[in-house]
């Protein structure tokens, strides 16, 4: 474990329209707010997305099985936002619901909203994070670069 | 995509009691104190709820297809509260899982706590928003009034 | 319905890592960072977990449902710290999903991080809350102690 201690800074209450792709218009914020570190939850529908749902097997790097679809489903959502490359960088997990069927992993990629998604931005303060690429892991872990003495 | 710019405000703690409707508690809490934007994440669980589980087909306004039960699920859920008219509406997404069966969806209508809900209220301020019907497209977006000048 | 008014005060940023025990780690944070209230949300993966999902019968004190995995699955998370005996006691929900199938419930006891889990923890202030066991109910409901006169 690692960690940096901060507070919240702005908060940003977002209405995502139907048509619109979820991942796209959460990194358009971010380089329109100049959004460094961020955490945000969601709700709303999705009426296509595509999802990695585990790895094939329990080894990194990790060969990723992905699910999609392309029917209006339910959704709610916990993620984050940290600069990689100099970019703002979104990391998802959602589940999303339509009659029995629910599905639950890591929203990567195109994805088409369906009537709204109402997002809640929470902008990080008082430290300094990014993500710096792994290879060896297979993904890009975030790293905290400086903690401000927060008491 | 549109979006105001805000801070937390008030945070309310709340233990929503055995045999309570988790949707009437937390319109009771909204109206007690005057809470007119929020978002909320809560985790308990529910010995009856309804959900909205997608629509039926993918149009709009959508023709809600329906899940509800009956006995204790754990439950997770994403929500929010803005005002309508007036008078605070909530719009909550939950997951719901007992044994083997996980639903989610909009989470609507009468529900009965088992044993316990915690929620966790965060009021949002520097900004005005509301809910208003749109009967072309079934729901009532977010519509943000102004914004206060936050840098 | 019980409740408290508070404020948000640090907020920790925190990266488990592979092979990690989920709730032991928040534990550790806790008392490292002497957290005495607070909410979180995460998102990550595990490779091992055991859940409680749902009570056998609708009564309290409620037998719990067990299930469990020990191959990867991709998590999102709602949960909470608060003191129980002058101890941090962590209660966390979470789903759960690999390939077509998701659980949901709360998670208890040991896990194992895959890759990685990234955890958003908020402290709250200006109140007093902790848990007291009730035998009778079966679990540790939050009292809330004392509410500071936040207006």
């Amino acid at each position: 474990m690692e960690y940096a201690k901060g507070r919240i800074g702005r908060v940003f209450t977002v209405r995502i329209d139907y048509g619109d792709d979820l991942i796209l218009e959460l990194i358009k914020l971010a380089e329109l707010e100049h959004i460094e570190s961020a955490v945000f939850v969601l709700l709303g529908a999705l009426k296509e997305a595509k999802f990695v749902v585990g790895p094939k097997e329990n080894v990194t790097p990790p060969e990723p099985v992905w699910f999609g679809f392309d029917d209006a489903h339910e959704i709610l959502g916990i993620g984050n936002i940290f600069l990689m490359d100099g970019k703002p960088k979104i990391h998802l997990h959602a589940g999303a619901g339509r009659g029995d069927n629910v599905k639950l992993g890591c929203l990567r990629g195109e994805s088409e909203v369906f009537m709204v998604v109402e997002a809640f931005v929470f902008e990080l303060e008082g430290f300094s994070a990014r993500r710096i690429a792994d290879e060896e892991q297979g993904f890009a872990p975030v790293v905290f670069e400086q903690v401000s003495d927060l008491k």
